[in-house]
């Protein structure tokens, strides 16, 4: 890595990566949780992150790069501390709040490189893949204000 | 962990080992960091760091809790691929916009626990615990914008 180009590539194929892993974390989540709504709350993010997989193979294109993923220990440590969660807690008081924050920190991991990417996109002239990544972006950001909602309406109490 | 009660001081634990974590690779960010203002940034978190351990051990205090840090799977996997990114970029102009990068990757990581533990907080009547968990809140989004800020204006371009 030597220029903001090659630092672009490269947390794409981090991000590329993270996504494909978390459709395989993604259905554990949705068989742990408890409350039906936060069930259906994982598997509606799971077809949504298949799409959002569709969408970083078109930013790939546009920048006439092949797909491919680059293993990524931030999202492996966070995918670990989810599964540890449904190892330790017992019953729903403790599990599904506690999925809720873990799934929440992963929606934010995903804002913050979302973030970065789209502005350097910006920055290189990569209009098409700006595009595209701010749509990922905001779905994030909206999934995130979902998992909020479910905590403080039906979850935590 | 059975009850909201404990989830909340797991994840007080978890967020405890993290900081402590991060007083440890702030100073490698640091001396890797090739723009002086982004020098100052990580050498200043570092220094806001150190005081939101105290902040939390009052935490720990007010709810009658030892202070103690329990592995985080997370913060370590984010200090992983931060520590890679020091290892493989080469030159000011991938790896200041990369260490900004993983910096704030870091920073939602900290704003999505904080934000879960406040509102936790509230939930189960801890108002002091609610209170100083706010104040470290606002940190880590004032810290966040800074790197925003930062990135946007003097090392990306």
């Amino acid at each position: 890595m030597k220029s903001l180009e090659d630092a672009f590539g490269h947390t794409l194929q981090d991000i590329y990566y993270a996504e494909n892993a978390l459709t395989k974390a993604l259905p554990k989540a949705a068989d742990a949780a408890k409350n039906k709504d936060l069930k259906a709350a994982f598997r509606d993010h799971l077809e949504e992150t298949r799409g959002q997989i569709d969408l970083l193979e078109k930013v790939f294109k546009s920048l006439g790069m092949k797909a491919s993923g680059e293993k990524c220990d931030a999202i492996e440590g966070l995918i670990k501390e989810t599964e540890g969660l449904i190892e330790e807690a017992k019953g729903p008081e403790a599990l599904d709040p506690a999925l809720i924050g873990a799934a929440q920190a992963i929606e934010h991991y995903e804002i913050a490189r979302y973030g970065t990417l789209r502005e350097w996109a910006k920055e290189l002239g990569h209009g098409e893949a700006h595009d595209l990544l701010s749509t990922i972006l905001d779905q994030e950001k909206a999934a995130n204000a979902k998992l909020t909602a479910l905590a403080v309406s039906k979850v935590n109490a």
